[in-house]
């Protein structure tokens, strides 16, 4: 049964996930005027609202294309965008799907191996279509990229020499970098002089990068102090969350995304049991900050999801003059809110306490085939 | 583009869910003839696998019934089965929905509150439909639940006063219980006892639970030993999980359920990175025994995913003188196993390396509503 556009929060079935949408302007506002201002691309990652409606506003606002970490949520955003990065090594049958994406879209992959290369480079010639390359450095967060420069230049000659792949520039996640300002001016200055070598090495055997993508989003808004930096992949501005928040990325008020919950039980003193649980908040704890909690109240920051089980988010009640009763809403600031999104198929667009739209999480899914006559 | 029944799993896009069916079929019969030995209802929580076809199986094993924590999960399950058990209260908006189910569906729900009773009461006037009512207590795990049987008889009383309602018996969860078996048979034999005080106070007030409904994984081969029990709601027996296995709970080779995941990077000495991340096996730490990381490698226990990303799992090579390539696939075996499910549409049962079919979680969702008029 649809619900009416105006309707209360309170006709929702819960957990249900709200996005205020004034917050949700502002913060699409916001980076939008800071990447023009720096004069950097804006490539936002998709991985945060999963959703073409949210996808458009951000083309809307001036994004240059989209990121995207699989070949199923290009897929999806390829209806919003031409020019979709897929920042993941695509590897078996990822391949596939790749290349069966519509011919219109520019595709451009991050990687970090010869064997990424070369498969990448004989299912492009199969498809016959041109795809971009990103070489990835590791520049300290140890996932993924290459740490040596000559590595560097190796995989970018081999990508140059691997037509129909294009050589189009570096890419690197600085996810090491947390939030201390201190530290964050030491290792903002240790990244650039990395990523201005790498550059340097990879100009002096031809092979310039015409783009050099990264940043993350402890240091979002100051992404452009990073040398030679022309691309920027951010993804939880959009929504923001108390993650965001405790490490200084974004005001309280910045926080757009609320997970509504009702209060389901009151029997255990000093605590207060609601409806949403790990299958609604995800379990991630605070990172890179002294936090404890899974999610706290928007409007009583010091009550906290201190346990959770599968649909049960237990609030401590031991710091609030808050005496709730069965069958009230809160509303929850989780920790992280990519998972949160992750977790669900529609997102509600509200307005104060007023629902006015719903969108569709329509890149959740991994487009998993099912098997033939199976049953 | 589906796949060929008969593939090998190379074929299928990772991350991927598989469930070894010789395992799932071992885990079914052995929770059917446990409950048939000792003639406990058995009424499974659909929680872990969220699909008709699995509950389909656990109604032919003979399960009387099934367990659900939400009527949308109720409604997907009614196809399969006519007596629901919801075992969570249903307030506000969530009892539309369970009024609406089927009426040839006999409904029971668990609660722990005057309002429940009386919200539920209402409803089930409003729809003129009889709902049976178990009365949760709490045994210790301070999650939900009345810890005072006075409480408890209050609360029986005044279902049995609210017709439709009917009071049909006291429900509990022993989720504090652990592993550790001196500290089992303690808690067990304290179990037993005030599940014996409850009845006894109940039935003095002639309020005699007719059924007796409850258990839990660590201890739920020693289910029968709970005194006057009559019902139990098992869930994660059908796949099993790493958790399950290091309680002690299953045997490491009934862990039916695995990730299937790809290499894609292995430019970090000592580490590889897979394509399942905190998005495909969830952040969930081993709980009640020590057990670092998220998971363990199905063939490679000695490796584990010690950190993830969203779309990013590390496996620590430290321990092991494996030396994967970019493109090799591995199986995980996850921590929880119910969140791995409730993060996927499409579950892919498998022979060996034969994938022999696939299902759907058909009851992953929240059936949430879309606004109106919306876009």
């Amino acid at each position: 049964m649809p619900i009416p556009t105006g309707s209360n929060i309170s006709a929702l079935e819960t957990p249900a996930v709200l996005v205020d949408l004034p917050r949700l302007d502002a913060n699409l506002s916001r980076m939008a005027a800071y990447a023009k201002l720096h004069s950097l691309a804006l490539r936002p990652h998709i991985k945060t609202h999963k959703a073409t409606a949210i996808a458009a506003s951000q083309i809307a606002h001036g994004a240059a294309g989209l990121t995207c970490a699989t070949p199923a949520e290009a897929g999806v955003m390829g209806a919003v965008s031409r020019d979709i990065l897929l920042a993941y090594p695509a590897v078996g049958p990822k391949l596939a799907r790749l290349m069966a994406l519509p011919r219109e879209l520019t595709l451009t992959v991050a990687l970090d191996s010869a064997r990424a290369v070369d498969d990448l480079a004989r299912a492009a010639r199969a498809a016959d279509r041109p795809v971009r390359v990103y070489v990835e450095l590791d520049v300290g967060m140890r996932r993924v990229g290459v740490a040596a420069w000559d590595d560097a230049i190796a995989l970018a000659r081999r990508v140059r020499d691997s037509a129909p792949l294009e050589y189009a520039g570096i890419a690197f996640y600085p996810g090491h970098i947390r939030s201390e300002i201190q530290t964050q001016d030491e290792a903002l200055a240790t990244l650039g002089a990395a990523i201005n070598s790498a550059r340097e090495a990879l100009d002096r055997a031809g092979l310039a990068p015409a783009v050099v993508s990264g940043g993350s989003t402890p240091t979002v808004w100051r992404t452009h102090e990073i040398g030679g930096i022309t691309e920027m992949r951010p993804g939880t501005y959009v929504y923001n969350d108390r993650g965001t928040s405790e490490i200084g990325a974004c005001a309280p008020e910045d926080c757009a995304l609320t997970v509504l919950a009702t209060v389901v039980s009151t029997s255990v003193p000093n605590q207060a049991v609601v409806d949403a649980g790990a299958k609604a908040l995800g379990r991630e704890p605070m990172r890179g900050v002294e936090g404890e909690g899974w999610g706290a109240l928007l409007d009583r920051p010091e009550v906290l999801v201190t346990r959770m089980s599968e649909e049960h988010g237990i609030l401590d009640l031991s710091r609030s003059d808050w005496k709730p009763s069965v069958g009230d809403l809160v509303r929850v600031v989780p920790n992280h809110v990519c998972i949160v999104v992750h977790l669900n198929d529609v997102i509600y667009g509200v307005r104060g306490e007023r629902v006015e739209k719903s969108w569709r999480v329509d890149a959740r899914g991994r487009g998993q085939a099912e098997v033939l006559n199976g049953n």
